[in-house]
């Protein structure tokens, strides 16, 4: 063993980067569960289209990130407040992942501490291939955008045109995710928010209930509202027809998959294993474990109870799962357990209400990922306000500078206000520009399926294949 | 790099941490491989009800864990045997996962050594956020837990109420499964019978052939037992109807997933990857993989030449790889790499002269498990006091004070009486009680379903929805 | 936590074999992605048959390969070049994964240069159980062996006798995968261009385009030939009828399972994370990403602008991911980012290219197994030779005595010379071997099917059993 001469901090920054990548792993394999969510819980003859934008979103994500959304989202991340000194510089990872020198220190800012979006590293341009941290922060950074992409994708589902889909995907890897990303994790104004208006640690958003999925459920919101309702959701008297998923069976196993790929989601933000960084790693993961739990609980309950049918409805309980785990996404590495099991107790029940409010505003959600990402983003984001619980252990965690502490524990009004300011800035920002983006698309006649195409299916007409096909089984007259 | 100032004493500590969630979360991800397996080897008409008990099992298991699982399994896991003395201390991690402390040091024992359950740690209650060790130590035997109460959900299926599934997921994971974890994991009276009776090691049971897989086949057992075949499965003169599952590939997607989660399961029981113990890690690794391809290749040879059609038949050879790795599981990193082959050989086997004993029985287990998990689960106990080679290195795995040493390898009886009484204990223990909880629910009519949803399909009668719905594409007139 | 002593070099290896283990648990679950690929790309009829394929490859191959394939691949590995000195001693990986001894030291060769196949390591015999290093290696080669031998399955499907298939499976994991293995990657005369001609570094394939992908896209070609086309894919005239996969979200599913796979399958051929190591591993998965990304890209406009549908395709699509993803494989740790994404760019139009010159030769390849892993194969291979940047980083990874430069970074012809010699030399030694083989198998009518057995679907008379089964919901007259 003579050969290996390696030292102790060499060493813990390389697995702190191979963490990182572990975790990116199970974030990128999230994609399969939402096409399997997506494709099970719509029908039979959208199905060829469903994955296709599954797929796709991951491709063009990557290269839309490639060429200017990480760019525009961490191009400035590691830059000198003047007001602080160099001392508490804004350094995301540097510290576990290894430096990172003056790679990323470009940005537009309104004074000094009002970042807006960053203006270096488009191609990764200026990193150079060694720099192991740096490029895994990018394949990290890449695959949550991914998620905020591919949510809006359920939303509209079943009516939207292939092409509008890849220009909202370029629209989303490039500039929307981007903004909201520099915003809180890239050193921009939602993140100095303590620094300059005195707000607790200003916005904290352990891995994105805010960043991710309010993003991707407000575009959803906005594309489910642009593109409007599928042919025969409403009746003329404002009542609603169910139209239920064509295939539990892929719908469960995606939301499985979701769940396994969470364990990279959320622990993987810690951004590295050393020193307590481990504490709260193994603290995310118990705590999103026991969120997404009881939220499929109280789904469940609530549904069986107060349902209409009076039974354990498969697709609401699974959309608690999901709820669970979204809403424990942002307080994850800063709640105590039992705090872990109320946040997500609640969302299971707060997913049901959204959905029921969704049909009463007649906006047309397919997989219900605007009650999902949308609302319980929100509530995973206010819940960092009253829940955190001044884990020291969180100091260690880059981008914030002492324990946060919310309402419940004594920190006051400070850290819930600049909770509410992210939640509603992302909101804000993301809504407005996705609805206009999509309203444009939709007067060219880029965005709404032909009518005659979703009455038939979007598979052949958008597609050119049926996504199922007959066999020639003798005693299957009729196929899959 | 000058910020990093960790020692290797915690960086050590640190990946044995990571290496135990790693692994969690393959274990956690075989919730999907059941899912599909059982959902494919059975009818279409109960996918809805099939899926649901497979994500919520996790659900329920998770929170009963949490409340009571935990602490009846492992709240007396750290205490001192006075026969032994301080040095000699049961415990269970704290050497490569960091100090517990007086955690989990209170119990219900006989004497001194006849552990019964653990009491303390209920709702994770006195474990502080930052003890990683602990949490990631509560994950990965969340997630275990969760294996066994998922094994009976394939023996009930098809014809189990919602509601009785719900009650055996608390009882399983609140009760049973923890007593049996105690006895062999948590310092109880089978872990100890080296010391109290001088058998061997006491019982030595790596990854769970006896704790997980006895447990959750010999509930299985009961299950189908007190319910009783399904409608249609036997006939009046005593014959038996084969009923196929209605879709292999997702029966043998979720072979291939389980396979994949048991590179979690047999591998991280090691709990660390210091020192000697990768080895441990990277041999279970190799004897996993040989026993579940040999169980895998004899099943299909031995129905291809012995079984009624004469073919290589797809359910019997998956359950034969499944057989093969359930075998291999407790003596995985005990064993050489032949002994692996020929313990999955034999087990590819035995689950076929099982299966057919079960139907002789009249014994209706619609996706095998019972032979799967409980026949090899015994099969793998037994295999230790066989094969145990005298591997040094296991004295570095926790709860081994020593070399174990089976027949084949000149260990005497000793290790083999030890490996029948935690077999023999298991079994009974977890039969009986599994019993006499169901008699009483099926008393209650909580337990089958009735005759005329079971003919129809659970789906609509106990989910509300169907898995399967008619699509409107034009050329598929019924759907999927 | 003082009873913790271990020190940072032994640490540092054990890292390097948990990643090695990663990885390949990662590779593993590719086997799940070409189920899926290859079931969903074909017709109900078969499902059986094709997933039965897909899960006994990995249960013969990983017996093959522990009988003899593993000793013919790498039991000559570790052997003094008497040329060069013990000083560049051939050492696959006992520098990272710990000190091999004379474990593999016995071969084949023509004089003391070219290497032709090792002679040590039957049964893996004489590797001591607690050589961890080894046996993790063992397992990540064996599962890169599987990827071999599942690739032609799908060139094969639908007409396959399932006995040819065993046979078939046999042969590649014993014989014609280790040939190629051995000689690029075991020592051999490939691998040693550079001593013995002068050639740059000698063949130099990071992860295997040529290795893996080029083996199974060879061994597939000579299935495809000897086997002929399926009934009803060429007419009379010449002309093509197309047989439409009859599941395209299973397909799509395992293309995402296939890229989730690979980003062990590539970086994990770093075969460590020590040091410099960890930048080949970043730089691999994210040119992974990217090349990935563009080949499902440019695929998708390719189809969308040029195909007979002018549709963006699915399963054309799908395939230019794969595409990329091969494209990449080999030199993914010796390119710049943008390289990845040209490499990557170019391998999604080729694969369109390729699909439609198969048809025009007559040739059926139901998936496309030949256009994705031969001819991308081929220009990954040839891509190092074009554009390795002369990394120095690679220095440090096994095998490669210094940066590898292509014709693009001034490396002038040697490094493409090389390249061009082992495409070639995979190429025919495979395709010979295999063409022969299949050819007496065919011959004692052992491979391709009966007529009428292929008309009605392979699953009952081949497998005993349909693949999908008539369910009893009253509303599902047909089944799945």
């Amino acid at each position: 063993m003579d050969q290996i001469t390696v030292d102790v901090s060499t060493l813990t920054v390389n697995i702190n980067i191979l963490w990182v990548l572990l975790a990116g792993f199970l974030v990128f394999f999230m994609q399969a569960g939402f096409a399997m969510v997506e494709v099970g819980f719509t029908r039979s003859k959208n199905v060829a289209h469903t994955m296709m934008m599954n797929i796709m979103v991951f491709c063009i994500g990557a290269i839309g990130f490639w060429i200017c959304g990480f760019a525009f989202q961490f191009g400035a991340a590691n830059y000198t407040y003047p007001a602080v000194g160099a001392a508490a510089e804004w350094n995301f990872s540097p510290t576990t992942l290894g430096a990172w020198g003056d790679l990323l220190s470009t940005g537009l800012r309104i004074g000094e501490q009002w970042g807006i979006l960053g203006l270096s590293g488009f191609f990764l341009k200026g990193i150079p291939i060694n720099a192991a941290g740096i490029l895994a922060f990018f394949m990290f950074q890449m695959v949550f955008m991914d998620t905020a992409a591919t949510i809006p994708t359920g939303s509209g589902a079943e009516r939207l045109k292939f092409i509008g889909f890849v220009i909202m995907g370029f629209l989303v890897s490039m500039l929307i995710y981007p903004l909201a990303g520099n915003w809180v994790w890239g050193g921009g104004w939602l993140a100095n928010l303590g620094r300059t208006l005195g707000l607790g640690n200003g916005a904290v958003d352990f891995a994105g209930s805010g960043v991710v999925h309010m993003t991707g459920g407000a575009i959803g919101l906005a594309i489910a509202i642009v593109l409007g309702a599928r042919i025969g959701r409403f009746n003329e008297d404002g009542s609603a027809n169910a139209i239920p998923g064509h295939n539990i069976p892929l719908g469960i196993l995606g939301t499985i998959i979701l769940f396994f790929g969470w364990f990279g989601f959320n622990p993987g933000s810690s951004l590295g294993i050393q020193g307590s960084l481990i504490n709260l790693v193994a603290l995310a993961v118990v705590n999103t474990l026991l969120a997404g739990a009881a939220g499929g609980f109280t789904a469940m309950l609530f549904m069986w109870l107060t349902g209409p049918a009076k039974k354990p409805d498969a697709s609401m309980s699974v959309n608690g799962v999901l709820a669970g785990l979204v809403a424990v996404t942002a307080p994850c590495a800063f709640i105590d357990i039992w705090a872990a099991f109320v946040i997500g107790a609640i969302a299971g029940v707060l997913v049901c209400l959204a959905t029921s409010l969704l049909e009463k505003l007649k906006i047309d959600d397919p997989v219900g990922a605007v009650p999902v990402h949308l609302f319980n983003g929100f509530w995973g984001v206010i819940a960092v306000g009253l829940f955190a619980n001044g884990n020291p252990d969180t100091a260690a965690w880059n981008g914030v500078e002492g324990p946060v502490t919310g309402l419940f524990y004594g920190g006051g009004m400070g850290q819930l206000m600049a909770q509410l300011i992210e939640a509603t800035a992302i909101f804000i920002m993301v809504f407005v520009l996705s609805w206009v983006a999509f309203t444009i698309l939709n007067r060219f006649n880029l965005l709404r399926s032909e009518p005659a195409d979703e009455i038939v299916g979007l598979d052949i007409p958008e597609m050119g294949s049926r996504g199922y096909w007959e066999g020639s089984h003798p005693n299957i007259r009729t196929i899959i």
